[in-house]
């Protein structure tokens, strides 16, 4: 659970940095700016910061923001029915933004959240600098970080189910309690 | 069919534009822009750039680039087999841009090409200002055009197959011829 005050400040920030980034975003497209800290209460170390520019039955667009050493846990998304599963394309826009895919172990420009090794198994990292993109297949397993600039990404994906989203580490909620 | 300095101009012009517009493109995406005449031989009457940043079995990302005044003639994009049709989301980028679709005729800022009323039979007109974006569930007819500062937007899609695309103007071939 995050604090009300923290959660507004997040998103007050998140904005600052698409702004920052270059982004012209309508007012009814600031409201849409939300926070996840997947229930594990320490937002600025392990969650991210979402604004959805679009959804539909068959695609979605959201800008994606990280804060400087945020990371966002490592989660795959798991085929439903007929649907292989989420397709993903990731897009670069600004800061200093490190995916960790499978792959052979990489890792140098990132690292793992303290004592969560368990939680964070791809080690293959992919250095995305703005105008840089990432086509992530169904079910494909990822996490990601900024460095220390922080980070703002295109994420373009086909039907978005959220709740379906499978996470390595078992803590996790797919839910943000926000509290007064 | 277009010159090949007519096209090398276009595409010139239109990077320009998505790089006045606060877009990083990297040198790969740079070289995928492309300008598309319907076989009309007037591009910058009837035409538009393109730059796909993304297009996979599932799902595509353009940039879109209209000179001042240019039009993109009447479409749509039809069902096949078990695909509804295409589904597109328009996101206004930068400068004036006129889409026209099923609704009430508000046409207004906008104009119908010369002696052409028989190819743009869509005259509700919604004006996108940057930010601004537009749903087009699969099967709408729709066409647009920039007013006198051009403009840039996103396209993004579910699959994309444009040689099935159908065009109201009958004169239309989804080729563009470039001659020496
Ligand atoms: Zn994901
Ligand atoms: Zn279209």
């Amino acid at each position: 659970m995050i604090t009300k005050k923290e959660f507004n400040e997040a998103c007050a920030e998140a904005l600052q940095m698409i702004a920052d980034a270059g982004i012209v975003l309508t007012l009814e497209d600031r409201e849409k700016i939300t926070a996840a800290d997947f229930g594990l209460s320490n937002l600025r170390k392990e969650g991210i910061q979402i604004l959805t520019m679009f959804e539909t039955d068959r695609i979605a667009g959201k800008i994606l923001v990280l804060f400087p050493n945020q990371t966002e846990p490592e989660h795959w998304h798991p085929p439903v029915g007929n649907d292989p599963g989420k397709e993903e394309i990731i897009r670069a826009i600004s800061g200093d933004l490190y995916f960790y895919i499978p792959g052979e172990d990489t890792l140098d420009k990132g690292f793992i959240v303290d004592g969560k090794s368990d939680c964070y198994t791809m080690r293959h990292e992919v250095d995305l600098k703005p105008g840089d993109q990432l086509v992530l297949p169904s079910g494909t397993k990822h996490w990601f970080q900024a460095g220390p600039a922080g980070a703002v990404m295109y994420s373009f994906s086909t039907k978005v189910r959220d709740t379906l989203d499978q996470f390595t580490d078992p803590n996790i909620i797919r839910e943000t309690k926000i509290v007064a």
